[in-house]
C-alpha cells in the first residue's frame, strides 16, 4: 500500500515526538511492505517563524494532497503576541475546517500499568476507564460568527440537522464496535442547539437498535466523569463541550502523554495527534513522552488506511513496553525504568 | 433585625430540606433576637401543579418584596413533558434575571471529616480543597438569543464590558478576604467574548494590587481541577463555563449534599440554595441531606443580612455535628451514625 502522509512537526516538543512516530511508521513500512511518502508541512508556530503566516498557502496545498496528517503539537508562549487570526491554534482550526474533519475521536483509556497515575482513588479506577469521546469538530461556537462591537462581544453557536446527523452517525458506529452505548451530552434545558441535537440524535437512534442511547446535561457529565467514569462507552457531544469534557476525561486516566486522537471527515483522510500540548518547559531535553503520538499513528493505520493489523501491532508494542516497566519522566513511578523520548521510540520500534 | 425571606420549597426533596433550614432560621431568630418573616412562594414544579405556570405573577410580586430568597430544589421527571418555556428550570432562570442576581458564589470546600467521600486519591485530597467559583449568572449564552429556524438552531453568547466588570469585581473582592488569588477561566483562543473578558479583567486587576491574577483556558481548568484543586482560591468565569466547572468542583469534594450557594446582585438581596438537585428517588423518605440548604442559610446571614456571627454559628454547628459522626445516607461511611433528614436538622438546631 502506498500512502502520502503530511507531517506537521509543530512547536517545542512537537519535532521530538513526531520524530519517534516516524521511526514507528518506517518500521511498519518495512514489516508490512507498505510505502509511506512523507510530506513535511509547516503549520503553527514553526510556519510563523519561517513565513510569518500560521498556515501558508503552500502548506494548504500539501495538506490537501495527503491521505493522512500526522501532527505533533502547535503553539506556545513565543507566539502569544501574534494577532488573534495568526496564532498557531488558528492553523489547527483551519486545517480541521479545510479538510472537513468534523469528527474528533478521543479515547479515554486507563492503561492498567499506569493506574497509579490517575488522580482518582483506587476504588473508582479499579472499575476501569475505557470510553471514547466523539466530539463535533467543525461547527458550534468555534465556527460561528465572532464579533466585538464597542463594548459588546458576541459569539454564535449554530448547528444544522445535517451537521448533527453526520457526527451522531460516527458515534453510533463507534458504539457498535465497542459496548453499544452512546451518552449524548448537551444543555437541552437551556440551549436551542442542544434541543435540536436531542431531536436529531433520538431520530437517528432508531437506525441503531443495538445501541443504547441516553442523554446527560453537560454539568452533570462533568461530575459523572469524576464520580464513575466506568459508566461511559461513547460520549457524543458538540465542539465546546467536547473540548472541556475530553480534556477532563484524559486527565482522569492520569497519562495525557499517552493518549492519541483522530480527527475524521467524510472521506478516509484524517488528522492524527496526541492530545497533549507543546510542553515548552521540556522542549529539546529528550524528555517528552512520544507514546501519544505513536498511538495516534496506530489510529491512522486503523481509520485512514484500514490497516487494523498494523494498528494493533503498534498498540501491542506500546503495551509490552509499559508492561516491561519503561516510562518517560511524566509517567515515572517507583521501581520503573526511566527512559528518554528517543529511547522510548526505539523500544517501541524494537517490539514491532 | 427584621427581614423578609421568600421561601421556595420546590419539588421532590425540596420541601424536606427547606423544612430543616427553616428550623435553623427559627433558632437563629430566637438566639439573636431577630425577626424573620417567611413568605411561602410557589415556583418550579410545585407552581406548575398549582397554577399551570412555572413562575406565576403572584410569586414574582412576593419575590420582589423579599430581602432574601431560600430555595430548595426545583424540577424533576414529572415536568419533563412541559413545553420549554414552562419548565421548572425556567423559573430559576427567570428569578435570577428578575432579581438581577448576576453573581453566583459556589464554594468548593472539602470537609476533612468527609475526605473519604472525594473521588480523588488521598495524596491529592490531603493538600486540601478550598476555593470559590464566582460564576456570572445573568448573561452569556443562557440569556442570549435562542432561535431555531427550519434545520438550523442558533444560540448567542454575548457579554458587555459592564457585565464583565461587575462580576469580576465580586471575584476580586472575594479573593481579598480569602487567599488573594483569582483564576479567570475562558476560551480566549477561540471566543470574542473571552477576549473581552481577558481585557476587562486585566484592566480591573490594577485596582486590586493585593490580588494575584492568572488566566486559564476552560479545557485546561477542567483538567487542573482533577489534578490539583489545591491550586485554586477564586475561580472567575462566565455563565456556561461556570455551570460546568462548579459542578465538577463540587463533585470533587465528594459531598454535593453538603454545599450551599449564593446568588447575588448589586443590592443585598440574594437567593440561597443547595447545589444539589431535587433527588426524586429519595423524596418523601426522610433521607435527604439538609446540610447544603442549612449552609445556604449561613451564606444568607453573611451576604444578605451581614450577620457574620450568625453565619459562623451555623457553620460551626454543622462542623460539630460532622465531627460527632452524624451522617445522612449520602455521606454514610463505616463507623458513623446514620440519621434522617429531620434528625440532622434537629442536631444542628441543638448545637445552635
Ligand atoms: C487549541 C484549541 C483551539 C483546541 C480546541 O479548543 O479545539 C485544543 O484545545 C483542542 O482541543 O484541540
Ligand atoms: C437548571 C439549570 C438551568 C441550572 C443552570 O444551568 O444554571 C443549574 O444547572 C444550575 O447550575 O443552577
Amino acid at each position: 500500500m502506498e500512502k502520502r502522509i503530511a507531517i506537521v512537526r509543530g512547536d517545542y516538543i512537537g519535532p521530538e515526538i513526531v520524530g519517534e512516530a516516524i521511526k514507528v511508521l518506517r518500521s511498519i513500512e518495512a514489516k508490512y511492505h507498505h510505502t509511506f511518502i512523507y510530506d513535511e508541512v509547516l503549520a503553527g508556530g514553526a510556519a510563523i517563524d519561517a513565513t510569518g503566516e500560521c498556515l501558508p498557502q503552500v502548506s494548504i496545498v500539501a495538506l490537501k494532497q495527503a491521505d493522512a496528517v500526522l501532527l505533533g503539537a502547535v503553539g506556545g508562549p513565543k507566539y502569544d503576541s501574534q494577532p488573534a487570526n495568526n496564532r498557531p491554534e488558528k492553523a489547527l482550526l483551519r486545517i480541521r475546517s479545510l479538510l472537513g474533519l468534523f469528527a474528533n475521536l478521543r479515547p479515554a483509556i486507563l492503561f492498567p500499568q499506569l493506574a497509579d497515575a490517575s488522580p482518582l482513588k483506587p476504588e473508582i479506577v479499579q472499575k476501569g476507564i475505557d470510553f471514547v469521546v466523539v466530539r463535533e469538530l467543525t461547527g458550534g461556537i468555534y465556527f460561528g460568527k465572532h464579533e466585538t462591537i464597542g463594548d459588546l462581544a458576541v459569539d454564535e453557536m449554530a448547528y444544522s440537522v445535517e451537521e448533527i446527523q453526520r457526527i451522531a452517525k460516527v458515534a453510533f458506529e463507534t458504539a457498535q464496535v465497542r459496548h453499544h452505548k452512546v451518552t449524548c451530552v448537551d444543555k437541552a434545558n437551556v440551549l436551542d442547539t442542544s434541543k435540536l441535537w436531542r431531536k436529531v440524535v433520538k431520530d437517528l437512534a432508531k437506525e441503531y437498535p443495538d445501541v443504547e442511547l441516553n442523554f446527560m446535561y453537560v454539568d452533570n457529565a462533568a461530575m459523572q466523569l469524576c464520580k464513575d467514569p466506568s459508566q461511559f462507552d461513547v460520549i457524543l457531544t458538540e465542539n465546546m463541550f467536547g473540548d472541556i469534557l475530553s480534556d477532563e476525561a484524559s486527565m482522569l486516566t492520569g497519562t495525557i502523554g499517552t493518549i492519541g486522537s483522530a480527527s475524521l471527515g467524510s472521506t478516509s483522510v484524517g488528522m492524527y495527534e496526541p492530545i497533549h500540548g507543546s510542553a515548552p518547559d521540556i522542549a529539546g531535553k529528550d524528555m517528552a513522552n512520544p507514546l501519544g503520538t505513536i498511538l495516534s499513528v496506530a489510529m491512522m493505520m486503523r481509520y485512514s488506511f484500514h490497516l487494523e493489523k498494523e494498528a494493533q501491532d503498534i498498540e501491542k508494542a506500546v503495551n509490552t513496553i509499559l508492561d516491561e516497566g519503561y516510562r518517560t519522566a511524566d509517567m515515572m513511578s517507583e521501581g520503573m525504568k526511566q527512559v528518554g523520548c528517543q529511547e522510548m521510540g526505539d523500544l517501541v520500534v524494537k517490539q514491532i
